[in-house]
């Protein structure tokens, strides 16, 4: 396990990843705001590159290796957003990207992947084929493995949507981001504990998916049960690492009903015009369905992405 | 028929509604400037109110009505956009707005226009129901007609969006906007042409709803045949008014057929993460399949709002 990240580590990473990434914009919707009773400011990662934060954090830890590893290129296993920022990282760096896929990936992703010049190698949709190729495939190319969120390098870079938010938008009251892996909330609470030690941070799961929620509550790791989620960006279970980072700045942990970020979801996409993905909903349906009292506070909220197969919306 | 508008017109409606409207976002995307060909710069009045440019020409038309007037109130038929803008508007300024809407209008448009107070009046969904019912609802009311296009205040509303895309981004060579019953294309027309005179001006039309491109080549003004657009917004024909400004100040006017719009619209949902209506896809469409000459130069689009039904995609 690598150590938890500090808040000036988070800072040495925006530093080095700005010209590499988008500042996204921080938007807001006075009929969000009438439905939340609260301001509430949405940091708009769907408009990353890649569509997704994962951007920040795969840009930082492909940009740490030491030229004597990074010239064997880097290697993840990910159905999701991951592949495709570590893919475009890899690009931008000039070094090969292997992304070990399950076979039955969304076409519309794997194309993403290829078309950043990665190397796919396909496997059975379980979670030991994807580990022993992805073993097979290390073994093979020499390629560092870049985790999607148990890597520390990984969580800087994701808390650098935070501190572009804060400065953008001071004096929040809260700041909300989905739950997973724990990588993206574990990076904000660390980047807000510095530069802004009285914003609240909160982290929102799916019901069905509450490993997050039961293992703060009760200090101990729950892995996930269920993977039986709409918000399908959150069906990993949290590492030692970001556990032990939510434990230490994060104030609490919420979680909201199925229909909940259907609603959520589809309410933004009509009120606001844009598009966020069933993960990116699931802070704003705890906003809307009164999982935190926010009495007309500010409330920054992480838009995660807007990645997502436009042929299966979740209403029909 | 109303006169012609004038720049300095559009440049005066524009300091009187310029503290009621949003100044939208003007956005671009390495992805689709790559596909295009050329920089493109949309201005997003998917994020206006009311979610489309409508509320700008709405807002200077109710503006402009006397104190005797206003207080019969507005009345305009729509199921559309128009409806909605002219209902805010006139709620904004505190006076009656009667609306007449065909029977099957989507429910949810009906739901927006009620939410903002407006008095609906259902009819049969034929041109000659809505002008009868809407003629009776004037007669028992007094209320003023608001013409979607037919109206030199709407069009010169309509301007405005053009006037804050040049100041955003001089130096267009091209600006390109959908055509239906021509209000949006007449005042950015006479926009640019005071504001960026060499700017050109491209209207962008259905190939199966080409009255403006037929009007326009032949000189004549020819009604539109064919309704059967996915571009619901562009069903209309232009009117005396409005083929004229088209005449003095556009450039030119091509055509895109429903497969170019379709594919269009669904690349800047998932390229850009916005939603755009099918209308405002029709300009995009022009520019990914070659229909405009770009050679790599900047082009400005109108991207005219946001509004659509979300359980029926044309993808689907």
């Amino acid at each position: 396990m690598s150590d938890t990240p500090t808040f000036k580590q988070i800072q040495k990473a925006y530093l080095k990843i700005r010209e590499k990434v988008h500042r996204t914009a921080v938007i807001k919707s006075q009929k969000v705001n009438e439905r939340a009773g609260g301001e509430l400011f949405f940091k708009c990662e769907n408009f990353q590159k890649v569509g997704a934060f994962k951007f920040r954090g795969a840009t930082h830890a492909v940009g740490e290796l030491s030229k004597e590893k990074a010239q064997n290129g880097v290697a993840t296993h990910s159905s999701g957003n991951h592949a495709q920022a570590v893919a475009l990282a890899a690009k931008q760096r000039g070094i090969p990207a292997h992304i070990v896929m399950p076979e039955n990936a969304p076409k519309v992703k794997v194309n993403a992947v290829r078309d950043y010049g990665a190397n796919i190698t396909f496997c059975e949709s379980t979670q030991q084929a994807r580990e022993s190729t992805l073993e097979a495939v290390i073994e093979k190319t020499g390629a560092t493995f870049i985790h999607p969120y148990d890597n520390s390098h990984i969580i800087m870079g994701q808390g650098s949507a935070a501190i572009e938010l804060l400065e953008d938008q001071p004096g929040l009251d809260f700041i909300l981001a989905p739950v997973g892996g724990g990588g993206l909330i574990s990076g904000t609470a660390i980047a807000a504990s510095g530069f802004s030690p009285d914003t609240k941070i909160i982290g929102v799961e799916p019901e069905v998916a509450n490993d997050a929620y039961l293992s703060f509550k009760t200090g101990e790791r729950h892995p996930v049960q269920s993977t039986d989620t709409v918000a399908d960006g959150l069906r990993t279970s949290l590492s030692e690492l970001t556990f032990s980072c939510i434990q230490k700045h994060v104030d609490d942990i919420v979680t909201v009903s199925e229909q909940e970020i259907i609603d959520a979801m589809r309410f933004i996409w009509e009120r606001m015009k844009i598009i966020i993905e069933p993960s990116s909903a699931v802070p704003v349906a705890a906003v809307f369905n009164g999982k935190i009292r926010i009495n007309n506070q500010k409330v920054g909220i992480i838009i995660s992405g807007g990645n997502m197969d436009l042929d299966t919306l979740p209403w029909q």
